[in-house]
């Protein structure tokens, strides 16, 4: 069967692509960067999905598209392409400009990881260091960011690291090198041979014989300490099985429907999310994300990765094991992406889903009577895990039974590390291991919402809760207050206020709640975060306007998915919603996206090394009325017979378990 | 053997109490509001529990000490006493000023209910309304709040309801009525008759014949909907017990080691937490909260209630069943309080602690070897329910294997109703229900926090993230930014602020972390929140002046716990932290206490009824240098073996289970 619109690319599609690519450029040999799947036009997918929402006679599927990115070895340009499957038909083509360069591929950093630790002057840095035998190097390619507005090379920054032991999980970050290698990506030529400072200011010295130090290890084989032997299986059963059922990537749970995307970039898409029938929202990613780092001295004020957009969360997604990264039942979800020769590459078991229990939902106690509900929160749990070199991202999309869709972001992984002399310390980052700085640094996501309150035509407004007017009649005893409502008419960016408790809220101003009395809406829980807190001169502000405002409510247009624009590695400046907003549609009752910009600002603690203790932040799309009563009130009670947890007796003997103290004194 | 220091109040301690009282007024009839434990006095303690850390040979218990709140019913004086227990000694006692009110205690609730529902003033306007056969009345007493600087008489204001079925779990707040009677609780004689607005103004009308409308009811055997059927049982098996160890009210768990403290205001208390074996804190507890009302008509502008300090968070406290309100392996914990006529009354069950999983603590994967280190992020959960007349708060302590402490808190109940014409809407309220209106809210916690970290003397500070100057030799490329820490050296309230991502740090300045060379802390995940929007002069303000600022540094002193001051009922200013701190002393390197105040402006949502989806806040607190690496890194790797979590594989038949649509187009 033909897979549905929403559905991620099929081998077969990436094979007929090649082939029709192949078919378009005979006799030129291409390198392919990424092949994927184009986003399905949403005027030709609407009327499709309203036909499978209503249950009514399915119309012809949309177009299927492709998209592909690669280059002509004979030209050296680098080109884009898109593709229609279904007839077979190279829709276009072209050479993307020079001052322009794709993401990173999967291919090309293994490639050029080796040619940079084969190159003769990486040897020659290596040998000053003078390493006794079993230390070995080991280089970490990074996107090289942006210090010069007329730079048109490929180029890649390369950190480099020690390796003391065999094992396959070394952490190398404990053993940072000071010398740091540029690669033209495209000449796979040296461009120059960098130096880190490692004292407290900018000065940087010639390679020095190395001083050997342990390196702090994650892995636990390789620990100094015992493993906790304390800690009780926690096991989570589902002897009826799940409450989910999926089809393809069609997913179904508790009143929700909705399609699982997949792509090399964005990694996990929700789409077509309904409730109940009910449709709630178009397409839900993450979209882009930035992490600028505070180091102020070259080559730090570089490291400046775009995750998403320089390589891409479905390329660096995990593939995930059962019983490691979830409890209980759980279903996986693969993608495919393309190699650098034109073959489909399976990725496996790269978003997991699986329910889990949140506590309470709601209770009432009738305090007169002792009678009590209570319904537990069941939630159920899309996520993906994404490794980009040193760091862990971990992205769940988390939906409940009272209409609530969550984003959580859990940071995890190891910091991305500098050397630093003994004895010193600087003022933008901690010294978290001997000779080991990790500095200050931002994670800036943005999340993009395409909403489909009840229809698709939407209006975004907040709401700031304000103290009435110290007035002698209206307001006798200065008590009062109440919602001061702005609606978005004209795209544009907008900040968040805590001190107004101001709330942003997409509306469907065509269709009202008859218990309020008010448009149908759903509100979004943000995250009060501090954006980019670089210069505005700075090439970090210039190429991510999307890390300078909170919010953004453009309207949709096709083509407008990723915050900073397309073509974010070495960008020079960014393409994206500040251009969109720029246009100053009207986004009233209209197809609007609303984006959230929201952020981490990290300053490492001792205790994010060597791999660190997730922090986890939470976004919430939360029903405003667009329900007439809580929702949730038809999940059943929650009993002792169906949840069948254990009563806990403390032993008479488990005080001498507990401490080896004399005994207590008496009174 | 004798309680431990931190150990609830007992009935046997009760009892001696109430016997030392009678002895003490001999021939005087007694009425007892209060008896519980007096806070230990912290310098009396320290040695024992320092003792207790350190497995040395303990030192004499100090003194236990009770507090007793009680009514001479021969000169209806309202008194305070202090008794030491272990001398059977009351130590003083003293006559409370008339100007001054006690909380509310249950059995006062129940006696004044009766009393109102039997007054034929009530009964007069009951008759009024003409209710049809099967309809009958209840009044939910309301703390009485303040406007009127003069008052001292004990008041209580009754909002009245309708209950349309004899089930216990009815929903009265669907039909409110539209008087309200105030009583003198003292004298039980009725004060006033107020009448409710009922239209968008402040104009009321006498009591008209009761319109018959539905309750919209949250029970499940009312509901008119069918009970969802398509949820799967979801068990938590922990078949070698839980991890935890529990010796009367101390619990050892994966190195933290604390005392579980309970008391009828506070509720649930944690006492002398360590890590390791590592003084972390002395005592945590919410210690007030406040919910003022935006709507500004009379009498609402009255409703303020200081759930914590009016009536108590452990007297409220709902006694929790197995299976219903936690999953998993159970351990409970009783409290006690007294009765009106000195008689020891259990409180079953009123906390409860287990383990949870809560997703990855901790994941890097190798990209190169594609090695896994993934570590499960296992909790321990106290657990507290208080059921305040319509509303839930549920509140909880979780610890983790990172050296985490959150606080989470969640809003849950029934809203606080008024009735409204039909066709009325208010800007300061949202109509829920036909004829019912729901007024915006906030509700305004505050945290105590006195800190232990490494030792009792510590130093409160706050850092801000801010950019570099923008200078050509530091910071060349306008990327640099660092931490600007301010010491707080005299106790003062301070603000948050996001756009600085401000954090407050506890810290040890006297013992220095050598992996970051910096003085071992923690840090506060404070939550930025609206404070209180009343207008400056409203009575809402000058009792809650901790509602103010999200912040205060106080010097320890014992009795300083309540942040708006000791009695709250009717108070007609604070007498708390805005106090304390107002003595300005010294709190660098030295006994400080740090409280948080936060809030939920809750302006409801239909959705928020008959019974709201909890609305979830949480507060960290995470060490920040207080250990040298992530002290989580001896946690088992999660694998299948232990976890035991199944694969899900689609059934070729879900399809036809998802959808009745019809075939999907061909392409």
């Amino acid at each position: 069967m033909a897979p549905h619109p929403f559905d991620p690319v099929t081998p077969d599609e990436l094979r007929l692509a090649v082939k029709i690519l192949e078919n378009a450029f005979p006799g030129v040999a291409l390198r392919y960067k990424v092949i994927d799947l184009q986003e399905p036009i949403k005027k030709d997918v609407v009327p499709y999905i309203e036909a499978e929402r209503l249950c009514v006679s399915l119309p012809k599927k949309p177009a299927r598209l492709l998209m592909a990115m690669f280059h002509r070895l004979d030209t050296k340009s680098f080109m884009k392409a898109l593709i229609n499957i279904d007839t077979r038909a190279l829709l276009h083509v072209k050479e993307i400009p020079k001052d322009l360069q794709g993401p990173c591929d999967a291919d090309e950093l293994i490639e050029m990881e080796q040619l940079c630790l084969e190159h003769p002057a990486v040897k020659a840095e290596v040998e000053k260091m003078k390493l006794p035998p079993g230390v070995t190097v080991c280089s970490d390619p990074w996107i090289y960011g942006t210090d010069d507005p007329n730079e048109t090379r490929r180029l890649l920054q390369f950190y480099m690291y020690l390796v003391d032991t065999e094992d396959p999980q070394h952490n190398h970050y404990s053993l940072p090198c000071t010398f740091s290698p540029v690669f033209d990506g495209n000449t796979k030529e040296l461009v120059r041979m960098d130096y880190l400072s490692t004292g407290s200011d900018h000065s940087t010295k010639p390679t020095q014989p190395w001083k050997p130090v342990k390196a702090v290890q994650y892995a636990h084989n390789l620990l100094d300490e015992p493993t906790r032997t304390d800690l009780k299986p926690y096991i989570v059963q589902q002897p009826e099985g799940p409450s989910f059922s999926v089809n393809g990537n069609f997913v179904h749970w508790q009143k929700w429907r909705f399609h699982v995307g997949f792509n090399y970039r964005e990694g996990m898409v929700l789409y077509g999310v309904t409730y109940d029938r009910r449709n709630v929202f178009y397409r839900l990613a993450v979209n882009e994300m930035t992490v600028p780092y505070g180091d102020p001295r070259a080559p730090y004020h570089r490291k400046q990765a775009f995750d998403i957009g320089d390589v891409g969360f479905g390329v660096t997604a995990n593939q995930l094991s059962l019983g490691c990264d979830c409890l209980g039942h759980i279903k996986y979800f693969d993608g495919y992406r393309i190699d650098s020769k034109g073959n489909p590459v399976l990725l496996k078991n790269v978003l997991c889903l699986h329910e889990q229990d949140n506590g309470i939902q709601h209770k009432h106690t009738n305090y007169r009577s002792q009678a009590a509900t209570v319904v537990r929160n069941r939630q159920l749990v899309l996520q993906m895990i994404c490794t980009v070199a040193n760091y862990e991202y971990i992205f769940a999309w988390i939906f409940d039974q009272a209409g609530n869709i969550e984003l959580e972001v859990r940071a995890t992984g190891i910091l991305s590390t500098m050397p630093i002399d003994e004895g010193v310390s600087v003022p933008f980052g901690t010294n978290v291991a001997p000779g080991v700085m990790a500095a200050y640094h931002q994670h800036i996501f943005s999340m993009r919402i395409d909403p489909a309150i009840d229809g698709h035509n939407n209006t975004v407004i907040y709401q700031d809760s304000v103290p009435m007017p110290d007035d002698p009649v209206t307001n006798p005893y200065g008590v009062g207050y109440v919602q001061e409502t702005k609606v978005i008419k004209r795209s544009t960016a907008a900040d968040l206020s805590v001190a107004d408790a101001r709330v942003f809220k997409i509306r469907n101003d065509n269709i009202i709640n008859p218990t309020s009395g008010k448009p149908v809406a759903y509100k979004l829980h943000a995250l009060p975060s501090q954006l980019m807190l670089m210069h505005p001169r700075s090439f970090n502000v210039k190429r991510a306007q999307f890390a300078t405002r909170p919010i953004w409510v453009t309207k949709y247009r096709d083509d407008e998915l990723y915050a900073a624009g397309e073509f974010t590695n070495q960008s020079k400046g960014s393409s994206g919603v500040e251009q969109w907003v720029a246009r100053e549609d009207n986004v009233e009752n209209t197809d609007v996206v609303l984006w959230h910009t929201f952020a981490l600002t990290h300053n490492p603690r001792p205790e994010d090394f060597p791999v660190m203790p997730m922090e986890k932040i939470s976004i919430m799309l939360r029903p405003d009325g667009f329900f007439e009563k809580n929702p949730a009130l038809d999940v059943p009670q929650s009993t002792q017979s169906f949840n069948q947890s254990s009563l806990h007796i403390s032993p008479e003997e488990s005080e001498a378990k507990l401490c080896s103290c004399p005994p207590t004194s008496k009174l």
